[in-house]
């Protein structure tokens, strides 16, 4: 019972950061408020969208309002604060990686869950956490994509296979292994943004490529 | 009995003019009759195929000939008049508005059918509406996306949520709510296209943006 | 059972060669090993999974290690060979197109299994062989997706097309016409793309037009 509470109050804070996150996206690229209120709902519920078509399992948000109330309310209240956006940008940059812990976990947890094999698993989690913002960026056409996507991708599977490592060989409280990797996989993202900024320029871009 | 063949006609009224306005911006963009005939098809069943795969039903152009042979045709149409297509131009802007309002109440009324929450219902009808013009647009690499996306998502929510509320709180005939609401979608989109030709230094585009 | 071998050895041989070709062109876009596992594993599976999505049967790598440890481990090989990358990239144009076609024929084939209509079957050849493609080049942020996305669609269609008719109207062995079909849209996708060639200025984008 706790740990039904405590899984679901990740899912929620999850939607939240994501919403807040797709919300400020949104109103960068300056979107009237039902553009805005679209991108938060994709970069929310994205992946977990796909995550439950994968499993076969009805989609978590079509017969339950608390998700849909929860990105309304978030993306009601971002449009409010949009004045003091330039302060919250490394806050949002946080928001962010805490939904990818958040929604990675979640998604291993629900492959664990219909005995899949680990490796799935950690793929299953890799497509909640990742999915939602790389829709967001492509339906916000922003360019450098492909910087943030790998960045999402190696953060979920690394994090995602300690989790599955914990769980299964130690004997550590499940909350605590919660946690600890949703802490690490936002580490990791911080981590590699910064990394990522010192040398750009190993990342050229070949468009001229034949494949 | 003519409340489903309303239906009905509403469906391939909306393939039609989806598929003519898919047809056309490939034909603009200078594919072959293959890449004409595929972007034709992604724009007209791309948003109900979504739908019915968040429903869990089977996908509506799956078992039943009627929906592929209207695309076909409607492609073959299209090519035969590629001619004119200077002179059309205005008109497909009406055909492309013309579908997201015939679709975004058919995608409604799918969602009362399975008795979903009201807003459920309305974010079903968006989807329905916008995800085959996103789909296109993502496909054929266009820029501006972003400008027609909001437009979309404005028209669809609003005009949703007026034909739950006539449906629900008015005893006015079905048929009438249905035709109402999507000239009025209609009517919007166009405002708001129109709208935004006047205003268009306000949309500035910040890629700079570290989120 | 040498037609269920045989298929299955065409379903493998795709797979390995979609995720050469998605392990390329993360490299060539310069990911790290994570990011170019994740565009590997969605060029290789997209197809597929769209696929077993639309006829609502279990997504085929979900419930069996053999496809996921075959794009694993070709992702491996394709890093180790890193350095040879400039030498394998008409190779690898050749390994994408052998994909195109294994892939397309693997979908017909499903959708046969479904007794679902002939133009059914070749539109569902066509998503299983062209997906995984078209969304390695948005991930990637690919400019020029138009250009290879009708040469896939076209070589699917005809490709499909001619195998429907051969198995349908011919008492050619059913594996003999597998593998000239599959030769044949290889066979068309290798001159669409040299014809594209000699012609690049047919092909000029109108970003300025209002649909």
């Amino acid at each position: 019972m706790v740990q039904e509470n405590l899984t679901l109050a990740i899912e929620i804070l999850g939607t939240i950061a994501f919403a807040m996150s797709g919300s400020f996206a949104a109103m960068q690229k300056r979107l009237d408020p039902f553009g805005i209120l679209i991108i938060a709902f994709v970069t929310s519920v994205g992946g977990g969208t796909v995550r439950d078509l994968l499993l076969d399992v009805p989609v978590f948000w079509m017969h339950d309002m608390i998700i849909c109330s929860v990105v309304f309310i978030t993306c009601i209240v971002s449009m409010i604060f949009k004045s003091v956006e330039k302060r919250f940008r490394v806050t949002l940059f946080i928001f962010d990686s805490i939904g990818l812990g958040l929604f990675t976990i979640v998604g291993i947890q629900k492959g664990m869950n219909a005995d899949l094999n680990p490796l799935i698993c950690i793929t299953l989690g890799t497509i909640t956490g990742c999915v939602g913002g790389i829709s967001r960026d492509i339906l916000l056409n922003k360019i450098p994509l492909i910087f943030r996507k790998e960045i999402y991708a190696t953060a979920c599977i690394v994090g995602g296979g300690i989790f599955l490592i914990l769980v299964k060989y130690t004997t550590l409280s499940y909350a605590f292994v919660q946690i600890f990797t949703i802490l690490l996989i936002v580490a990791i993202r911080t981590f590699a943004v910064k990394y990522e900024w010192q040398i750009p320029k190993f990342y050229g871009v070949d468009d001229n490529a034949e494949m």
